[in-house]
């Protein structure tokens, strides 16, 4: 962990730090004490809920420019685990919530985030099982980092994700995220091999598979 | 459509106005533009999107206090429709968003929208479709004019939402929800007639039933 100087935000200047974090590790737990608001500048971060017996799910996939760790009380309501290396910007809660430009602030990335969730909320009431990972194959591909890429015919991503991880932000079994990866597999529209999570696409054929468009 | 003096809120003086619904109308489309953030006063308000074959999830039930038709951009990305009369108050959303107590007053509401849009993803995610409807019929309990009652072992509550519309909130089918509701009063845990929607639930046996505690 190592501080860094002053991070200006939304015209305001507020106490902030740079926190690394290894791939996998938990950042926050449900029902910590909630004492900051995280911002990520590299990596990717999930968000989950467990249930009491332990099913699990994950309803947030964050990249850079993402938040976690805001909560209406003085708790975290859900787990935020890393995926890979991760740096964040840390703002203490008390300053960061007195300070209106900082709220300003929150409240744009806070509504971003609620389209996701609505989205995530249709895929994970209405949507198939191909549709799901469908979906989720496009969510990686839609990137703002990938806007060059979008009209391309076929494209190379990295699933960072394991299948059970993958089955447990879309709701599903991992038998069934299995089974409808290899259905997309042997009808030619994504082709990979199993050990290194490169993945070719043919996005033209995997858009209208999706149950969005 | 009555318009009032102006509303304070958090501590800004900001012009808003007091608009009236009858029950299910459509008070906002996917789609259109965003001119308008509305608060409940009072009455219930049901959130939703389509996919393109006519699937439909509804994602949040709101009451007094909830707000809607906040977005990232110039159009709203769901639909909000009305479960009940209700009043909203409206707030023009170019004044409002350059408001930044206006703002904070946004973020907190925002958070707490957050954690029941997580809540629901675990039910659409990972819950029997028994533990989806035991966790609506609590939901519909634990509701902040409920505070009193919520350890009292038998409650009368109201069900305003139709089977069809339970349904689309749980990520079910009507057979399935009616199955589900039918199993419940099977084993003496709420009874019902089906024309009032007032049911009785025995709070102590249904909540174990939940999957959440």
């Amino acid at each position: 962990m190592s501080y860094v100087n002053e991070s200006a935000v939304a015209g305001s200047v507020l106490a902030a730090r740079s926190v690394d974090f290894p791939p996998r590790v938990t950042i926050i737990d449900e029902g910590e004490p909630a004492r900051a608001i995280y911002q990520i500048v590299s990596g990717n971060v999930m968000i989950s809920k467990l249930l009491p017996d332990g099913r699990r799910q994950i309803f947030e996939l964050l990249g850079p420019g993402g938040i976690f760790g805001v909560t209406p009380n003085g708790h975290h309501d859900s787990v935020a685990e890393s995926l890979t290396e991760v740096r964040l910007t840390a703002f203490d809660k008390i300053p960061a919530e007195n300070a209106s430009n900082f709220n300003s602030f929150i409240a744009e990335l806070l509504k971003i985030q609620i389209c996701a969730l609505h989205e995530h909320a249709v895929l994970l009431g209405r949507k198939s099982a191909v549709e799901r990972v469908a979906s989720y194959i496009m969510e990686l591909i839609e990137t703002p980092s990938n806007q060059a890429r979008i009209n391309q015919d076929l494209v190379t991503i990295r699933v960072i994700m394991t299948r059970s991880e993958i089955a447990d932000y879309l709701g599903l079994t991992l038998e069934t995220v299995s089974r409808a990866f290899s259905h997309l597999k042997r009808s030619g529209i994504i082709s990979y091999e199993r050990h290194d999570g490169i993945m070719q696409v043919h996005i033209k054929r995997l858009r209208p598979l999706t149950g969005t468009y």
